[in-house]
């Protein structure tokens, strides 16, 4: 068996180690001759799982006291309906940066709630590079009840590099294609959510952080299951959770403390994102449309000068084991996404070989 | 390495053939170098175990080229929304009949509808033995949009021996703890509907049945992730569905066929059945409380009639590696879940067990 670099999107690469411990006690989990996916979520060998992994994402993050932790299912897209359901029960005033395609789909779900009021506070800057709207040309309304953004777009490949300023106003962070990959001040949000399927886990479970004082004010009518408070009143087994998920979740959350915690992987993180940079900025072979400060650490996309090139270099690249290099059907060219689980070894085969392939074509 | 008996009501048994070759391909599927959970729901390798999940499904239940078939997340319980909020778009009158816990709380999300206007066409008989009330004492509304009922009440053990006619009114099933397990003419329903973690896999996708003349009448402002028809535009894949889940139920659903399909499998359930029940009527020892017409063939529950030997019972049931027979929190007691994957041989050593037990204190 050869495990090959795997440069996936979401859901995507998953460590190593986790998956050989996940497959070693697949049929026997701690000699009780059952799988954990077998078990009820209210047997007290499954709190225990269930209660270690929400105690060390809430250390991993250093998520202060006065947040609720709560895992739910839907991933981000349910997120895009939950955030609206629970915030704008009294208000319906709510702020949203549009950066590309998955703010896109989250002002789409909160402009679907009667009567919301939806205001674009700023939008990506799509004249010359691509790039994030600065914090001063933001228009918030002060009486908003919250600003939603999405710190990284996946699909284009687009990262804040700064955390919005707000005054009053919560924050809210869609933070699937970021989250534990480098340090957030957790305080200066009201609301952080992330599918679990790119820097986490398998896909099916979705992780949320919200500040208490943001609970209790949902819209009327608000389906049990998207009601924050009343998952947090279940501690998240309001029914029955993705149990396989949420233990590989557990998993991945004892690795990355293995590995020094989020501030030890940020730097390795930088490094990866560094290394293809450099490639692509080297000459004029590749392309890579977004204004630098506002690269992607997680997503790094470019595409080949000469077109012609692109089923080549996937060509040769999957013959090196490199997978899963093509970019999002919606944008084309290619993407290389680095999330934690990806090692530095795989990016600097990645490196390697874009500089070999365009010594060879350029 | 020693596989229990494991009669746990869900998450449940998964057939051990089914772990086995998960395990097998977990760190390297098909010789891809990646697993199956570490890849896009859209590449080409996944888009096949999807399809083919669906279509072994659709011939498992034999299901009429008239009906969609959708996966979603959140469990029967976000089902428990989804139904009144995808059908009640043009009249608010729904029927619901109250057998249990699982019946209140699917009545409970659909009266927190806007407007909704629920009945109760029928309710569990408590006087004496407990038992589905009889198709001739339901009172339907004939203007209802639907009705929904649950064939199978997991904590109490009570199960409805017929269909219930409804005329032109729609029927619905929560069907998540007897799916697949004894077959059901589709072609009487409208929608079924059914959490995986019984009779199909690990908890965290959930799969839904509908007829297509029942799409298109979904409440104004639902969210996109709620409604069947925006579902079904995707193939299920509006968002990123959860890939481990759909590809565990795929195998078990290859299983099932292996076993010579629904209509092998509920001969099997009806022997595995009838073994512990005989158990429990054959002396005093043990208590069942069910009408015997209405007695579950999946959720197996009795009661020792001296209690105090309940914790004795458990204890002896353990050392033998028979686990999980705890009755639901809520009702106390025992319950043996004998869903397809609990094999004959396991509840032959139940039903032995439990003869031996009522011998040696009775």
């Amino acid at each position: 068996m050869t495990r090959h670099p795997n440069f996936s999107a979401g859901p995507a690469k998953i460590p190593d180690e986790v998956l050989q411990q996940a497959q070693l006690e697949l049929m026997d989990f701690a000699d009780t001759g059952m799988s954990v996916m077998e078990v009820s979520h209210r047997s007290p060998g499954f709190i225990a799982i269930a209660e270690q992994a929400v105690s060390d994402f809430r250390s991993l993050m250093a998520i202060p006291d006065n947040y609720s932790v709560l895992y739910m299912q839907g991933g981000a897209t349910h997120q895009f309906s939950c955030v609206p359901w629970n915030l704008l029960g009294k208000s319906k005033k709510a702020d949203y940066i549009d950066t590309g395609v998955w703010s896109q789909k989250a002002i789409k779900e909160a402009s679907r709630l009667e009567s919301s009021d939806i205001h674009i506070a700023g939008s990506v800057n799509e004249t010359g590079l691509l790039a994030v709207p600065r914090n001063s040309d933001l228009s918030i309304r002060s009486d908003s009840t919250y600003l939603h953004y999405t710190p990284n777009e996946t699909i284009s490949g687009l990262e804040f590099s700064y955390i919005p300023e707000t005054g009053d106003v919560p924050l809210v962070a869609d933070m699937s294609s970021c989250i534990l990959s480098q340090q957030y001040d957790v305080s200066k949000f009201g609301i952080i959510y992330a599918g679990a399927q790119k820097n986490i886990g398998p896909a099916g479970i979705t992780w949320v952080i919200i500040r208490n004082d943001l609970l209790d004010q949902a819209v009327e009518h608000i389906p049990a299951l998207m009601n924050y408070r009343s998952v947090i009143g279940q501690d998240s087994m309001l029914n029955t959770p993705p149990t396989y998920a949420l233990y590989l979740s557990g998993l991945v959350f004892k690795w990355l403390k293995k590995q020094g915690g989020v501030a030890e992987i940020e730097k390795v993180n930088l490094q990866k994102a560094k290394l293809i940079y450099e490639v692509i900025d080297q000459g004029e072979f590749y392309m890579n449309t977004i204004e630098p400060s506002d690269r992607s650490k997680m997503n790094v996309t470019f595409s080949l000068a000469n077109q012609s090139l692109d089923a080549k270099f996937i060509e040769e690249s999957e013959k090196l084991g490199l997978y899963n290099l093509k970019g999002h059907r919606v944008v084309g060219g290619m993407r290389a996404s680095i999330y934690n689980a990806s090692s530095l070894e795989s990016v600097q085969a990645l490196s390697t070989f874009m500089n070999d392939f365009a010594k060879r074509y350029g």
